[in-house]
C-alpha cells in the first residue's frame, strides 16, 4: 500500500560550542547567511539519513535533550531515546522506497539559535498499513496535518 | 457544549530592531535572560487577548508576515490577514467563558530570535460545536494534535 502523507515541520537547531564565530550575533534572521546555509546542510542530511532509514545517522542530528511534538502520539517525546524509538517505528513500517521532500522552506539564523519550518511530503510502501521530519543539533521538532475538530478527522491528504 | 482540547504549540519572535542591546548575543539559548523574560511577557499578553476574545490584541503581537501552521486546515496560514481570520473564526465559536492554560513551557533566545514551546488547554462553551499562541513579533506559529494516522482520526482528548 503506496502511502502519501504532506505534513508541515518546524525543527529549531542550537549551534554546538564549536561553531563558526563569524556566524555569531547575525542579524536580523531570516538573512541566508552562513548560520541558514548550515541549517540547510542539516536538512540534507537527515533527508538522507530518513531516505536510508537509518534511526543512527538521524539521531545524530539530535541534541540529547531533544523534545519533539510528532504527528502520532503521545503528545511530546522527551529525550533521544524517545525520539529514537518514535523514528524507529516509523521505518519499521515502511518498505525500502521511502521518500521525502520538502517545499515551502524557510530557514533563519541568528548567534547560535537556527530553524526551519515547511511542508514535508513523505511517500513510500507500508508494510502493514506513517511520519517525518556548526554542527546543529536539533532540539525541537513540530510535525502535524490539520484535524477536523468537529468530526475529529485528521486531514491526511490535503493539499500544498 | 463545554469543551477542551489540548494541543502542542511553538511560536518564534523576532524582536524588534529597538530591542534592548543588552539581550544581543547571548548565548546559549534556553538561559532565562532578558530576551528570554520578553517571550514570556510576549505570551502573558497573548493569553490576556486570547481569553478576551480581541483579536486586535492578539494580531498586535504577531509580523505582518507571520506563517501559521494551525490544528485546523488550510496546512499553511501566510500572512497577518489570513491568520486573523482564522483567530475570528475561532472566537466567534466561543461563548465568553473561552480560557487557555500553558503547561511545559521551554522559552529561550539568542540574539534578537526567540521561541516558545509546549502544551496549551484549551477549553469553552462553543456555541455551535477549537485552537491556539521588546516587542516582539510572533512570525510563526505551529499548532496541533497527534493523529492517528491509520484510522485517520484526530486525538483531541490526549492527556499530558
Amino acid at each position: 500500500m503506496k502511502q502519501r502523507i504532506l505534513l508541515t515541520f518546524i525543527l529549531m537547531a542550537l549551534a554546538s560550542a564549536a561553531a563558526d564565530a563569524q556566524t555569531k550575533g547575525a542579524a536580523p534572521a531570516n538573512v541566508d547567511d552562513n548560520a541558514a546555509k548550515e541549517i540547510r546542510g542539516w536538512l540534507d542530511r537527515w533527508m538522507k539519513a530518513f531516505k536510508e532509514k537509518d534511526a543512527d545517522a538521524v539521531m545524530a542530528l539530535y541534541a540529547d535533550d531533544v523534545i519533539a511534538y510528532d504527528v502520532v502520539p503521545p503528545l511530546q517525546y522527551v529525550g533521544k531515546a524517545a525520539y529514537r524509538a518514535d523514528y524507529q517505528q516509523l521505518f519499521s513500517q515502511y518498505e525500502d522506497n521511502l521518500n521525502v521532500d520538502i517545499r515551502d522552506l524557510h530557514v533563519g539564523a541568528t548567534g547560535d539559535l537556527g530553524y526551519a519550518t515547511g511542508l514535508e511530503l513523505i511517500s513510500g510502501t507500508l508494510k502493514h498499513g506513517r511520519k517525518s521530519d556548526g554542527r546543529w543539533f536539533d532540539f525541537h521538532d513540530h510535525v502535524s496535518v490539520p484535524a477536523d475538530i468537529e468530526s475529529g478527522k485528521a486531514m491526511l491528504e490535503l493539499k500544498p
